[in-house]
Parts: structure tokens; sequence; C-alpha cells
């Protein structure tokens, strides 16, 4: 057994966002290194609302590296882990904390263990780009604990190799993943474009669709667009980098029409190439009709308020998972979207308003909406007035999560916070 | 009144079959000429099973040109039937029938007018092509009453100024519509690949999928798809033309592997591009969610079944309306396949089986299934033994059609088959 002087624990805690893609990342030109055929661009949304906190630890006492996600200890010896910690302990630095008398060079890091302990405010398995915020939480934490003196981009670099959209994840505000040219990767990046004060009357309403559903692999689903689609390159070489250029610019000028008109082109687009795929990917397993279902009903509910507004007043986007994500132009429209939104998806009559609408509920009371009976009371839009669809979706959104734009990844000083024990290494 | 001699009516019957594209056509270069961004291929179905029949008369005795449809009166104003009378009237040839002494100069045909009165074999509004029969049988039907010196070729150019993919159903077997160069669409027509006898084994199923629904109008659909989609001209000029070798090659050497892939990859990326249209087109009608599901289990069954034999059995292709078409490599695939259908998409209980499966209902007993008692003893098919969808999609199809690739059009000698009264030019 080590003696006294070898039992200290070194912790470091950390709170990273999770983004979503405005212009969007579909198809790996490296599988190994993870670089993407195009350039993209997300939105980091607030971590008040949807974020991963992660805790990493040294300690001589660890025999092995292991980690924990939402309490419950998983492998880490899947690539993605594996390529990130490399990259990090090949960069580790000497770290001394003369308080607690602990000293490490950075030799030590290679025979070092670590425990790493990872919890999302958020449900895992909801699709809402857990992997992202949580290998971004990953790379930022350790980075932190084994002082590897790299900038915020070289990180977005490293955590890339964990989950490519995970280097998003390292910048709040309006965020843009660099494809880059080098062979070896370096120079696929994150940068930001803006910060979240940049535009922050935007807010974002996310639809929690019920899925007891896996998610496809999008690795496998990508790798089959690029091996099949003879459409995905024309959106490569082609489309995205004018769409790329539009979108900074709409970023820049908070040119909401431009925004969203680019938002829900290049969301279709992904599953155009999606359904160019052979065989085709769109959401095929045989009972997520819901899902599908509920894609069409969002679109179709966007699209045609947009219309009769003139102007886009929402923008829509759909990841490979079952969730739609709503960006209003601001407050007043997303009161607005709520109600159109509570029409079409009211949730089951026993629900609860409060747990049905989550993050910044001050939405609702914009909205006019305090209760069930004020939801049920709504009056269908006048949109689709000589429309009304014969049935409603009730039940079908879990939930929907209103939020903005957020800032970036976080230290959590206070030990308090800590997701793992500093006398044990271990979960609390 | 006119005098007796005058009182004759002259009649022309035809059968034009409908057809299928295997090579999609969608987007035209010029609206009003109907000229298309890309060649495309189709199958012609055979016209016992789905067929426009249609008789055309003259007579001194008709004030204004009439036409009825499924035995109710339409108008003749439109421009899609007014483009092909105007060519073919400028076509007319001098016409005698000294039997009835009858004699009608060609200058004659701008004074006369003509009586229409066309059928469908198959409901209407199903969305098979109704229109590419009909147009089809009014070109070909009028052009041997005006006497028509042309060939099938120009024919073809004629009825396609009426629906772009009616000139297809001008021939029987495998067609290609070749867009042609010149601005004003003389070259533009459709060519015989090989008659319907070169590939006889292919057995053709059509689910008509239930449907209240007015079909979206793909002339607007496909002017939205050229003005907003960035995929649709690389489709046009990278990807069609390299598939339509293809085609031809597969169809010539009755390649099944070949012609299942191309088909199946074609009709995807034509929803594809639909999707990539702003608003996306995807039959984004509130009510038609059925129809997406169906199509959603018709891709995953045939994907299914195919990757489990190794080899495609089956090719599904999806037009802009409901219905799923399944081309099976042979009878003895298509029993298979009929199986696997009515296992997923049993009829209503109270149905009867003879009138769930129309058509060539020889395949039924060929697949072992008399009646409604052998339907519901199906077992699951082994390719989903894993994997039994909860629920099964009963009712969602009307019917299936069983056919083959059919025969081109064809005059009806027999005057009792025609339409139209012989003595007043009056529907029956």
């Amino acid at each position: 057994m080590a003696d006294e002087s070898q039992k200290w624990v070194l912790l470091v805690t950390a709170r990273t966002p999770t983004n979503i893609a405005v212009i969007k990342y579909w198809g790996k030109r490296d599988e190994k290194l993870i670089l993407p055929v195009n350039d993209s661009i997300s939105v980091t949304l607030d971590p008040d609302h949807l974020c991963t906190t992660t805790t990493v630890a040294v300690s001589p006492t660890f025999d092995h590296d292991r980690m924990w996600l939402n309490g419950k200890e998983i492998s880490l010896s899947g690539g993605r882990f594996q390529s990130c910690l490399r990259e990090l302990r090949s960069r580790a630095g000497d770290v001394e904390d003369k308080e607690k008398g602990i000293k490490i060079s950075k030799e030590d890091w290679g025979k070092l263990h670590i425990h790493i302990a990872s919890y999302n405010n958020f449900p895992t398995a909801a699709g809402l780009a857990s992997s992202a915020a949580g290998l971004a939480c990953f790379v930022f934490s350790l980075a932190k604990l084994m002082n590897v003196n790299e900038d915020q981009s070289k990180l977005s670099a490293i955590a890339r190799q964990g989950s490519g959209s995970a280097c998003r994840s390292l910048y709040g505000g309006f965020v843009k993943w660099i494809m880059g040219k080098e062979e070896n990767g370096s120079d696929s990046v994150a940068v930001q474009l803006a910060d979240e004060k940049h535009w922050d009357e935007l807010v974002i309403i996310v639809a929690v669709v019920s899925s007891r559903q896996k998610e496809t692999s999008s690795t496998s689903g990508m790798r089959e667009t690029v091996e099949t689609s003879l459409l995905l390159q024309h959106r490569a070489k082609e489309v995205v980098p004018k769409r790329i250029l539009k979108m900074e610019e709409a970023i820049r000028n908070r040119d909401f029409a431009s925004f969203a008109q680019l938002t829900c082109a290049d969301s279709n687009q992904f599953h155009a190439v999606c359904l160019d795929t052979s065989p085709p990917i769109f959401y095929m397993n045989d009972t997520s009709h819901r899902q599908k279902i509920t894609y069409f009903r969002i679109i179709s509910l966007v699209e045609k308020w947009n219309r009769a507004e003139g102007t886009p007043q929402v923008a829509y986007t759909f990841d490979a998972g079952p969730n739609a994500v709503m960006i209003a132009h601001n407050r007043k429209v997303a009161g607005l979207l709520l109600q159109r939104l509570l029409y079409h998806f009211p949730p089951n009559t026993d629900a609860d308003l409060s747990s049905y609408i989550v993050g910044d509920k001050s939405i609702l009371q914009d909205a006019g909406l305090e209760g069930l009976k004020d939801v049920e009371a709504l009056p269908p839009p006048p949109e689709i007035k000589d429309n009304i669809p014969s049935q409603k979706s009730r039940g079908d959104v879990s939930y929907f999560i209103c939020t903005r734009p957020g800032k970036g990844p976080v230290y959590v000083s206070d030990e308090s916070h800590a997701l793992l024990n500093p006398e044990t290494g271990l979960p609390k």
C-alpha cells in the first residue's frame, strides 16, 4: 500500500454546453481522425438548461483508468476516449499543488491513472448531443488537471477526435468548425464566430420526442452516406461553402430572415442526403413512426406560420436523433411559438405544465399560459384556420426545453460540486 | 340544322397503358413546352390491369369541343389539352370513309369540333399516372381520327406537351424519354428501349394506399424544386446521365441486381431533392401521415429482405403520389413478396381477398394464399424474426394490383367498345 504522503487525490470539475448545428456536419473524410467533408456552424445552448458536468481526478492510489456516466461505470476502452486520452497525456505538463503537497512531473502522466465522473442535466438517451457535450467536458477538464498548455482551439481538435461535433462545444455563442486541409487534422478546429451576448434575443425551444429507441449510430450512417450518396460530395464541395459564408454574415448582422432560411434549408438538405443513402437513412426503425410524424408536423407548423407572416419567425433544425430544435427570433415570437406547439402537441391530460415546459419557464408566462386550462383553451393558430387537423398529437412530445444561446465551458471551483469524492476519488 | 348527309359521326377508340418511372422525371427546363432537366426511363404496365380507354369522335353536328372523363363532363380549356389539340389540328390530314360517305379535308379540322370520352380501369384519384395514360390516349386516338401522319415518336412529343410522362405511355415495355436539346422541344421524345417480351419474368405489385387526399400538384412541386433545390441541378447533370446508361445496360442484359439497385436509388434520390426543396416537399399535407408511414414501412420491408438474401429480390419506387410500386425479379419472388406484404399490411377483417389483390390473381395461388385464413396464418418473414413489429398496418393499403410489363397503345376496332354513341357522339 502507498504511504500516507501518496494518498492525495487531485480533482478538477468543469461544465460544458451542448450545441446544435445550423449548418450540418454529415460525412467524414477521415474516420480515424474524425475529419469532416465540410465546415459546420453551431449555436451553443445555455448550459444552465443543457450541459455536462465532469469531475476528473488523479491519484497515485488509482490502479486503472475508470469512468462513470450518470453514476454508472462505463468502459473507457472505446477508441473515442482513448484517442483523447492519448493526445492529452502526450501534452500533459508539470503540476504542483504546494498546499496539498502534490507534485506531478509531466513524465508521471504516463503512469498515473485517472477517474472521470460525468453527469448530464438532461436525459442522455434523448439524443441531445450528449456525446458532444460529454467529450468536450472530458477534454476540457482533463486538460486543466494535466496542465495541458494549449489554447481552446487546440483543445477543440483533441475533443474532435472523441466526437466530431464535440469540438464546437469548446466555445459559447456561435461556433464554426473549420474542416481544415491538413492530413493530420491539426487545422480541423473550432473557432468562435461571436459570443452568446452578440445575439441574445434568440430563444431556442427543443421538443424532446418520446422514444424508447436507441439512436441509429451516426458514425455508421455517415459512412454509408459517404460511400453511397451521389449528392453528398456536391453538397460538401459546392453547397456548404457558400452557405457557411452566408450564415457567418447572417450571424454577424443578426439577420434573422437569412439565418432562418439557411438553417431550415440545411436541415432539410442534411435529411435529403440521408435519404439519398443506400439503404436510405430516415429514422428507418420500424417503431419510430412517432418521430417521423413529429418531424413532418413541426416542419409543417413552422413553414405555414412563416409563410403566413411573410417573413421567417422561427427556424427549425433536426439532427439525426428524434428531437426538433426551433429557434425563435425573440421572446415575443417564442411565446407565440409555444402557443402553437402546445396547441398541436398538448401534454397528456394527467401531466403538469411545469414539467412539460422546462428550462426558461418565463416564456410560458409571456405566452399567457399559467396552467393546463390555458393550454386546453388555446384557439387554433390563425394560419391553419381553414385546415384544422382532425387530431392533436397528444403525448408525442415528452417535454419542451426553453433555452437560449449560451456560454462555453467553465471550471467549477467550488469542490462541493465535484462528482468525485476528494478523499477516495470515487463517485459521491 | 345540318342536312341528313351531314349527320355522320366518325369514331376512333384506343387503349393506352400507364407507366412507372424507374429513373425519375422531376424538374422542367421549359414549363410551357414541358421539357425536362434530365432523361427518364419507365416500365409500361400491362394495360389489362391499368389503362385508359378513350373514344374520340368528330361530326359536323358538334358545336364545340367537349370531353367526359369517367362519365363526367370536364373542361377542355386547360393548357395541357389545348397544347395537344393545337399540335394535332396543325398536323391533321385528309380523311375519307367511303362506306359512310364521309370526306374531311385537312383544312376542315380547324372548323370541326370533337368529342372525347375517356375511362380509366383504375381509380383516377389513386395517383397511378392517370394523366400520363390519359394524355397519351388523347393524343393517340385523335391522331388516328385526324389522320395525323407522324410516327409514334413524334406523337410522343405531342403527348409530352399535355403531360410530361405521357410521352412514355406511347410505347410498351421499357421506354426512355430523351430530354433533347432543341429549344422548340422537337427532339424531346420517347423511344422504346425494349418491348414487353424482352424481360417478361418481372412481376409488378402496386400498393394503392388509402387516402382521401388530393395529390400535391407535381407541376408546382417541380417548379419549387427547380427554383430552390441546390442538389437538383447536380442530380440532373451529373447523376442521372450515368444512371441512364447503367439502367439501359441493366435492361438490355436483364440484370436484375443492377436494375433494382438503380431503381431504388433513383426513387430515393427523387425524394431527396423533394426534401431539399424550400419549403420541403414530402407528402407535406397534415392528414397524409398514413402515406408517409407506408412509404417507410415498404422501404424497410424490401431493404431488409434484399439485405438478408444478399442480392436484390425486389425493387421499390415511389412517385409523388401515395402509392408504392414494387418490381419482383420473377413469379416466385412475387409470391414471397405478396406473403410479406400481406403479413405487414393485412386487409381489414371484413374484406374479401379477391378484392384486396386485383390484377393477376394467379400470384396469390402461387403464394399458397387462397383466403383470409391463409393470410392470418402467415408467419413473420424470417428476416424480421428478431424484430417483429408490435403493430400490423391493417387497413393502411386499400388494395394491391399484381401486374407486369405490358404493351403500348392499341386501337380498338370493335365499335361496341366505344365510349361514345356512334349516332349521337355523346357518352353511352
